[in-house]
């Protein structure tokens, strides 16, 4: 048998995309001058990857969990539990997660039978808050409501997480959030017993948050100040953090994730994969590749497979701006560049993205993303480049997210085998 | 984000086809003079489609369901609720419907036990009765057997459709129709309780129909002119009346359907689609095409989407004409060029088929079919034609018949998110 080797997923954020009038027709990934992705390109296997399936808009989080081998369609019940996971909240199998904003009502609200009347949404963010909200978060976290407790963390300007953690409690609540302004808050529904459960705790958290916030002081503070009082806490992206088999448990290799966003992070952490921090790395254009990379190579000294995100192409396919995108595909190939000329030993580099956010259409399609895998074990099959259409007719054909890590295993020389 | 476009689907009709040797090895679709269609493979991203999935020899039906985007593993249960469709007949979910034929029984008919006898079957198609089954069809229209209506219409020449409409009706029932001539009809049998219930109602309207139609003065003067009577109906091809999300909810686009055949027609009304009249259209050889095409530019002016349906290809691969299916597919061609002139707007095309007809076959098969989708989203591949072969090597590679209404949704830029 020959030796096992390590595996490293590279992902450009939201790197994919469509021709660009600007580019002459190419895509940002075409344009951009990636020697290094072109090298791995032409060395390696290369084919187009679905991140969930043909034509299927794929958000960050259904991708990474397809990639990294979980179905979306079984695990994936709504946005809250990843919100939660990304903050850096401690989320247990059962607990059902809800993303919020702090934001202003006027008014004085009130929870009638089952429809919340007395006040309005003035403002969604509240201002967009930019400080003071771990104050408000601290006074509405640990209430106990029937048998559930709620847990709350604040995330960046006016956005929280929400937990309900307790008995029977299902997902299907509808969102408090009525997602506009000049309305009251809309009573949570639930569809079945345990979400009617949820709603219901739901319904009790908002009143009381909003007792417990309108007074605080960090809101007569900005009251005082003219600012809109951050004064209640809306949820809504109601998820059920489902069973995910640990990554070293479902592969038998120990991995970590070397990521910029939250919510990966909090993938990789509900995963048991070590999920290190990485100074220098922004989220942004102004991140730092390399820190990314000498991560990577310093977690293969203690680990089989590292999972990387670089957060930069997503940025400029929301934004438009096409050149900026072809720089952040060149900061993907620079960290490329790092890993294979430091990696320790032999190692399989599979390069791809979470989905395409396209130039042209400023959010997540469902187009294929590109995929090419370098190392000692693949085939290589006649690919030159790394671009969204210079892998067609690569050995690797079509696959989707979910077949990546039986293909990397397989060439890692990892996987059991299935059969005699 | 950039603005929505609509879609059309463009499907000829059993237009795949295998390598013809009358045609020096070329498939009519490759030896046919089609500059449109090679122009949208030429502007456009190409590939194969499975209808249903590789091998698999798919009906008009499933095929068109497969599309449509639902699954026919789940919902077709058999043909019977998409005949009823097809020539008019309002189906509801729960019904079971049969395919039928007005067949001549000699001798007379008792039901003995659970066992037909006193009769036999001595033309399955009635001398294909070509007039007088309208009258034939009311006269066993309606009958109630315990809580059971039973719902008749007459098809063209010997072939009906009936559904059994009720409570606890299930699907798993025999056919009555032996299907040979010269003996006795088969009492259904249910394969579970529900399906018992059925074949019980169905043997009794069997062996009523023959009570109602023995001397029925169409019966009467038929046996008059020397011809056999249509004294029976022999139902077949039992199938539930499926839950099918409309369309219009499924995808939150209006969509029409643009068909020459009941059957297709059918489905799309049973998705609550529009299916507007097209005069002009025969579904044969002499249809206008320019008339099915016009149809479609008037559709697209209140719906997002438009399938259309194309039958002629479908004819000379049934009757073995080469000549005939070119000349099919040029007549799509022409269709094609009319939509592409014509359409209001941003569009996205997609030209396919629904199944392989070969001519060397003369049935369908369950080969591969070229798709090439046309319009301003897509990623252009090199494929320069239109055929079964010329595509192979195009970046949508090889897609199901299921993938390709979320390929384009996704185009048109209105599909939801699945994640954050």
């Amino acid at each position: 048998m020959a030796d096992r080797t390590k595996a490293v997923i590279l992902i450009g954020d939201g790197l994919g995309d469509r021709p660009v009038a600007e580019l002459d027709g190419r895509t940002p990934l075409e344009a951009a001058d990636t020697p290094t992705l072109d090298s791995i390109a032409a060395d390696g296997e290369c084919g187009q990857m679905d991140p969930i399936g043909p034509g299927v808009r794929a958000g960050s989080d259904t991708a990474h969990l397809a990639i990294l081998g979980y179905d979306p369609y079984r695990v994936y019940t709504g946005r809250g539990p990843f919100e939660a996971l990304g903050i850096g909240m401690e989320v247990e199998h059962g607990d059902v997660c809800f993303r919020c904003n702090f934001a202003t009502l006027e008014g004085e609200l009130k929870l009638e039978g089952e429809e919340f009347s007395g006040a309005k949404i003035a403002d969604r963010r509240a201002g967009r808050i930019a400080s003071g909200t771990a104050e408000l978060a601290a006074a509405v976290n640990g209430m106990v409501i029937e048998d559930v407790t709620c847990l709350v963390k604040e995330s960046v300007e006016h956005r929280a997480a929400l937990i309900l953690r307790g008995p029977g409690l299902g997902p299907k609540v509808s969102d408090v959030d009525p997602h506009e302004e000049g309305v009251a808050p809309h009573a949570a529904r639930g569809e079945d017993e345990p979400s009617a459960k949820a709603a219901r705790i739901l319904n009790q958290f908002v009143l009381r948050s909003w007792e417990k916030l309108k007074d605080h002081p960090v809101n007569r503070e900005r009251e005082q100040e003219g600012k809109p009082p951050a004064n209640v806490v809306m949820p809504r992206g109601a998820g059920l953090a489902p069973h995910l088999t640990p990554f070293a448990e479902k592969y038998g290799i120990a991995g970590a994730c070397v990521v910029e966003t939250g919510l990966i992070a909090g993938i990789g952490r509900y995963l048991a994969m070590t999920v290190p921090e990485v100074p220098g790395a922004t989220g942004g254009m102004d991140t730092d590749e390399l820190a990314l990379a000498r991560k990577i190579v310093e977690m293969l000294e203690g680990h089989d497979f590292v999972l990387c995100n670089l957060k930069a192409p997503d940025l400029g396919g929301h934004d438009g701006k096409a050149q900026q995108k072809m720089a952040a595909a060149q900061k993907l190939d620079a960290l490329a560049r790092y890993v294979l000329d430091h990696a320790p030993g032999d190692l399989h580099l599979a390069v791809t993205a979470d989905h395409s956010t396209p130039i042209s259409f400023g959010d997540h399609t469902g187009d294929t993303v590109p995929l090419a895998i370098h190392g000692p074990n693949v085939r290589p099959d006649g690919v030159q480049a790394f671009s969204e259409r210079a892998v067609v007719g690569g050995g690797l054909v079509r696959v989707r997210g979910r077949d990546l890590m039986p293909i990397l295993t397989n060439l890692m020389g990892v996987q059991e085998k299935f059969g005699a």
